[in-house]
């Protein structure tokens, strides 16, 4: 029996924590990605760095997709250079980006087409959690796919929640979970936005909220960014118009209807379209300001 | 010195734990109710019962008027038989209720125009925390009123957050944090119904969230009662009605845009439509089921 070898194709925040974890565990692991400066830094960090997906698959026992969308999934799998070019039969492709239930179940049949196993595994936490490899995955997939990927997962995550026996449920419980995280963020910037209009100090804001019954997991850390006028992209608009996308795309398909989501999504929809796209998705908060007249921490006093 | 006296106007599920925390602290307490049954039930946790605000307030140190909506708290306080037929110089007033910040400063100003002091001191917290002298007091007001107050905010409070010298702070922090609730809420029930229609259970939904950057206060507390299909109201859909209503006419005030508020308040404002005004918040996901055709835990199969 030889040792268990890993790939993870995408160095970008997440992808280069997960990657960095399963060397600290003893893994070794091949990174990839189309950025030279990651590729480096993932081998000054002790990885093999190579430059294709077929070559991070080739020879691995798990390869973790951690890229941005469906279609840079669908890219890194089966387009040249793909990992199928070289994935081993028995080998298991774990689908990590969020995306539509119905593209998981797809991508699911074109792997297990070659013999191998898929693991529908979205993940959640953020890049702190990523680089301790403290995730948190919501996956889906046969026994055998799980099982596969269980010293990958053991490596990367602190909470597997195993949702069902087949491609699907993992992300459909990813969408569920973005469609939350997405209102709440845009929630929290109205709230405060309101609260600062009103005439309540926005520190003073936070720190009753995060003590009261209107808390939520992203108020708490979302506001910080407001507070500090830091809007350096930990996490950008940009994901959240793609990750509001498909859960209204979802809504859609099933004619099931999504109002508060719809609403949450133009606001985001608004930042970008005041360009700030890639500024951190705090920044929907610019939006109420435009708006409504409001001065923010670190505004000039005008 | 005599000994310090409380009253208690109101003895719902908030009003009642806050005069029994009282009695339990030692403290002279007369509570009031228009309900027979409420004021029987206070005489018989041993406290002083008794029939009109007037006879509360009589010889009172602090009155806490813990009523529904602005407009009881007008007629309790001006009205016939109200508090200020009675209150003491020097005496202070909380409001406690929910209500627009300019009514919170216009009855501080008839409370003054006594000699008597006036803490704009909306609650939060529930009725469990009630009933164990652990509410959060979201309060404004001057120092005077502060202290005046003081041995009764100690009886029934956890944490007592001083928003600034005057009345509207208070009730201005009280509104933000019912946007937030009310938001969270309907978005809790549009996520859980989504994940329902999907081909998720619903208790796997539950604990995935509470556990992920989905979660909120809200989340955690109102979806076991869709889990249970417990729709007693622990609180009613017309109370996010008000409030909500609340916080936009404070948008509007203001000119201030708030689409999210506006679109989880019509969802409130859909399930009152079908009836369920009286009924548990949750019960905002039953106009999901109704639009999306959904089965609820508890529903029959079919």
């Amino acid at each position: 029996m030889t040792a268990y070898r890993a790939a993870v194709i995408g160095l970008g925040a997440m992808g280069m924590g997960m990657a960095k974890s399963l060397v600290a565990a003893g893994i070794g692991t091949a990174g990839c990605d189309i950025s030279e400066a990651a590729r480096d830094a993932f081998a000054a960090a002790g990885g093999k760095s190579v430059a294709t997906p077929a070559a991070a698959a080739k020879g691995a026992d798990a390869v973790a997709i951690v890229v941005v969308n469906a279609q840079q999934v669908e890219n890194v799998l089966l387009g040249p250079g793909g990992v199928l070019e070289t994935l081993m039969p028995g080998a298991v492709v774990l689908g990590c980006a969020t995306m539509p239930p119905a593209t998981a179940r797809e991508l699911a049949g074109k792997v297990q087409a070659r013999g191998a196993h898929y693991l529908d595994a979205p993940i959640s936490g953020g890049p702190v959690k990523a680089a301790a490899g403290r995730l948190s995955v919501m996956a889906s997939g046969t026994q055998a796919a799980f099982a596969r990927a269980r010293p990958l997962l053991d490596a990367v995550a602190e909470k597997v929640f195993e949702l069902g026996g087949e491609a699907g449920p993992g992300s459909t419980m990813k969408m569920v979970n973005q469609l939350l995280a997405g209102v709440h963020i845009a929630s929290a910037m109205e709230a405060l936005a309101l609260a600062i209009r009103s005439g309540l100090d926005a520190k003073t804001v936070f720190e009753v909220i995060t003590a009261s019954a209107g808390n939520s997991w992203m108020f708490e850390n979302r506001v910080p960014h407001v507070l500090d006028n830091d809007y350096s992209p930990k996490s950008a608009v940009d994901i959240f118009i793609k990750d509001l996308g498909i859960v209204l795309d979802q809504g859609a398909r099933l004619d099931f209807p999504l109002p508060i989501t719809e609403t949450a999504f133009q606001r985001f929809k608004e930042a970008k379209d005041m360009g700030l796209g890639r500024q951190d998705d705090a920044s929907v908060i610019k939006v109420y300001q435009r708006d409504g007249g409001i001065k923010l921490p670190g505004d000039e006093d005008s």
